[in-house]
């Protein structure tokens, strides 16, 4: 298979399954004698665990990570960082009944065809669970950024209810359980859910991840340019089926005029009057915000029942019970910042090597 | 830079700049015996070529490609081919009043502060005159397909103006210049994009290409999946800024039980009753067509004056005159068409290495 | 760094310091349904166990493998494999004097120039413990390359006693402490090393790896060469100096109708009739055996005293006390078995992908 | 195959083959605004070229270089630089007794099992004419290196002939048709490979390249490693056997006091006693010489007739008339700089990355 690497000079490798003893990453690329010590990683670990309100799942893993290498003293020393946090609260027996049931929308069919045996206890690697490394990575990818480039996420859209985005507020995401920037909205989205989950039903989501403080200059074209390592990113996160950089879908309605942001100089630095470009232009950073929204579909494992076959070719109906998150796009919040920040570290580790 | 190379097995690699000699692509990873000579790949290019209708660049390009290695009596012997466009209608005068100035929306601002140095002929390296590379490598990706995976891409949306998908018709693609399904959106198109490009200004579009025959088990989880690598060929085409994979977008406000595509058994096979995934699960391929939607802004060199700025720090307007796509989103669909196929001929010989 | 993974298709990445909590392997890229477990790994990790003669290290490891990812039921699931051995018998107390005094013909001197911080306890990252992680990998890679393929290693000099090719017998490599095929050398090495190492010095070795029933096609020109590959695999061991392949140094003073293999039909099929090629010809293997020999130079840390510096730029003295080999090389015969075997790996699934 | 790049940052890609139209290189990841032309290039490709002795082959090329793009206004630009060379001389027709018959030593036989197609014109692309594209490329390495950075090779062995290193003056080779920096010795030669070249046979050789100016730190452990990358760069050049790093084999049979590099403190900087580790300890570079040394086995290409099989599984004879190099070493030298300067290119720009 061998595609469990991301990334080309801060690189990084990802293992372990649902139900297996433990999950883990790999580190490698990270420059030397920055500061990494635990705590650093499991602040954002902590922003992403299960278990912290009705609107997630109810596993319960402290998700407690381990430096197992690449730290001497406190410091990075340049050799591959080995992170891993342990499954403690497998519950397998709930997923009898999918060892042989295809669950519609999920990885189940797809892994049984490619390679004839899979690990169906709790989606086994296809589980989001993976995505908790993701996070581990981009914790020490915010390090290689240092602090004057800021990542934030927030949570844009639960199904059919976006936010009202006058009313953005960085705060709010802080203060609800959804990441949501506009505290009105967090109030109906608490309501939705819980008809939702009562229902058996699940909900999608669009999450958008803010950089902010990235100097221009980020993005190898033309097939590495940072929109399209972004898009790779994104796409790969769990149950993601869509990306868009900048004002995305919605420039294709616009004139050129309206689309292209114009500069001036505003005290002797190049100042864009909008940023329907996302902060890309021609796959590099601008300077600007890079700001990326992509979408999560609904959580395939619901409690109503679906037609599906089994791996006999019988035609059978399945319910998911396990514990699973009625709208997951909302844990999508942290990994999306993760992965904009393994991106952007990549990308700051090339521009340095031809002298950016 | 070192980002000039596309795909792990079958990888291509591309060069030249707009107003150089000649522009080409390497392809690597091919397996041996495959009929190609040039034919093969010319109908391809002749697809993209400008100059076929007014709604596309001016500049008159036959796109005559020649293969300089990597055949032998008609087939490909396993060593890389080497393909090249002489470029032939250059006009780089138009360009003389761009060399200082940034066109809002292009590349011109960020390809200088990255690199200090730029040839701003007709967009150098920027230029969507790479895109003939691609069509080029895709020519080749489609004999590593086999004649059994079919893939075709349609224009969906110019500026404000969807097609209407109930009349879709692919044989309809070939009959108007925007390769439109749907006949009656095409004349409202024309009608449409004159008013644009007497405006001075330009429109976006959004593509859809979709893959029939595509096996079940491509694609290589978690990072090197087929939705994400789809995503990254997509985002790296000029101008697009959003990409979605079969429903995309549009799941977030569905319930997981609309969502999930259910699976019947329709003579001894699996069949889905619908294709919200677009075809992939989990990153893999589920046997069921792969649909992938992306939008190309509108055209970023215009007629209309922008405010913007020059490399001297200057405040300056700038009106591009050259030769230029009012709706470079109609040339895109060959080029969305051969990203799909070098997406699909990689993951084909990845997933042949494990046996499938 | 980015420097810890090797292989295409096969690919693994390690990660570890000798005195820290544990060391292990990521294994991507391993097909699925291939038996998998503990004991098929410990095996040749047993092999390579420091402490189990006088002309090894005494360090006590028990080198005990579990496999954390990648398996269910006792098969590989495509999924990722991470092994991971626990670190037991560390005394990093010995290495206080090495803290700031760099070991000549060691990586002290250049880990600090290129890091500027560097985990000295047993040589960190630099020491051979890291070849533990190999030599998993190497087990994996023999899963891959199924029973036909055979990979046998010997010590064929140890200092400037070379054994008696005439003797060579393969069962002979597992009856000594040396993995030497010819019983007579084995006795004079062990004296030989007696007096190396009451003398606080140290002996080179040179290693002879050949796999046995390696089809004929492996290997893909001209970067990736098999013996490209294999002469990197072997010169990245700790402290090998020199590669070669088949008649390697000793090919330049012959004819070129001394040293091409002539071929003839036996059985109606092709045989060799001698092999200075090493089994390779134009980077591809011709299914003889390949062959390849790497020499590993005396171990650096020894009880003698050698003129250095320190990092204050003090000219000082360093005897390195510690548990060390007095020849390294010994232990380098399961290394060099293991990186055969992963390289061989690697380039089968790369030559299935074309139709291999 | 997708064998045909190398390096990481500093990467290229060739293709072409010896009687094809033309062949070339595609330089990725060369930072921008250096200086390079034409005439650049072409100073190292006329050291490499053909003709110019009696004891190379007779092929007339003028290998006229010509850059296609990566440059503006005689700089680079950071994209892609495409470097092309016409073929002028093939004379295919030679090598029609050779379409079936697999001639010893070789390429051709492994080449048809592999691919089961040959181009068997001069070699097709298993012919030593590829080394011209790694000339070109090494000529832009050169370039990123600066002049600091120092790389000669020399001739050290022909067929049994050694210099004499107590001579060695590396003025000298510049004076005869080996680069032989032993005026001696280069007399000796010339008898010899007449001698050789009127026998129908042919020689073998040993080069050694040394990079002088290289800053400590090149080189990333533990697969990366500076002296694994020099191996596998090495090796992949045409009809090499062997490659060793500074004392190579010679170090086993030294004591670990002989073989360690000792350290003292001159003029308030470090400074090696010796250098048996060829400027590289732990993988990475010290600030020392680089020295690598590789054979080349003696031409495969003889007069004498030699016993073979062709591809229908027939016993026959073969001579192999065309225009062949009695000692294709020789040619070796500037290739082996090449490698050594693109190597060199890559990890300098990876050192950049992490600050070095």
């Amino acid at each position: 298979m061998a595609g469990n690497t991301f990334g080309t000079l801060f690189r990084f490798t990802t293992w372990g399954e649902s139900h297996g003893p433990a999950i883990g990453v790999i580190v490698d690329g990270v420059p030397p004698r920055l500061p990494l010590a635990e705590p650093d990683i499991q602040q954002w670990l902590d922003k992403r665990r299960p278990g912290q309100s009705r609107y997630t799942t109810q596993r319960q893993e402290p998700d407690q990570v381990k430096i197992l290498a690449g730290t001497f003293n406190g410091e990075t020393t340049g050799t591959p960082i080995s992170l891993q946090i342990d499954n403690v609260d497998q519950r397998s027996k709930d997923y009898r009944n999918i060892a042989d049931r295809f669950r519609p929308g999920h990885a189940d069919y797809t892994y049984w065809k490619k390679y004839g045996i899979r690990d169906y206890r709790g989606g086994g690697r296809a589980s989001a669970r993976e995505t908790a490394s993701r996070v581990a990575a981009g914790a020490v990818a915010r390090k290689v950024l240092g602090p004057d480039i800021a990542i934030r996420g927030a949570l844009v859209q639960i199904g059919p209810h976006p936010i009202d985005r006058a009313t953005w507020d960085w705060a709010e995401t802080e203060r609800n359980p959804f990441w949501c920037p506009d505290a009105a909205t967090a109030v109906r989205w608490a309501d939705y859910l819980d008809g939702v989950r009562k229902a058996g039903s699940s909900a999608g989501a669009v999450i958008e991840v803010v950089a902010s403080g990235v100097p221009a200059g980020l993005g190898e074209p033309v097939y590495d340019k940072l929109d399209g390592d972004l898009a790779r990113a994104m796409m790969t996160i769990n149950a993601v089926k869509a990306v868009e950089i900048g004002a995305g879908f919605a420039t294709v309605a616009l004139g050129g005029e309206e689309n292209g942001d114009e500069m001036r100089m505003v005290d002797g630095k190049v100042k864009f009057l909008s940023n329907n470009a996302g902060g890309i232009l021609g796959g590099i950073s601008s300077g600007q915000d890079i700001v990326v929204r992509f979408a999560v579909k609904p959580t395939s494992s619901i409690l109503k029942p679906m037609r599906t076959v089994d791996s006999e070719g019988n035609e059978v109906e399945i319910e998911t019970h396990g514990r699973h998150d009625p709208c997951v796009g909302i844990r999508a919040v942290p990994v999306g910042e993760a992965m904009m920040a393994c991106v952007l570290a990549d990308h700051l580790l090339r521009y340095r090597a031809i002298g950016g």
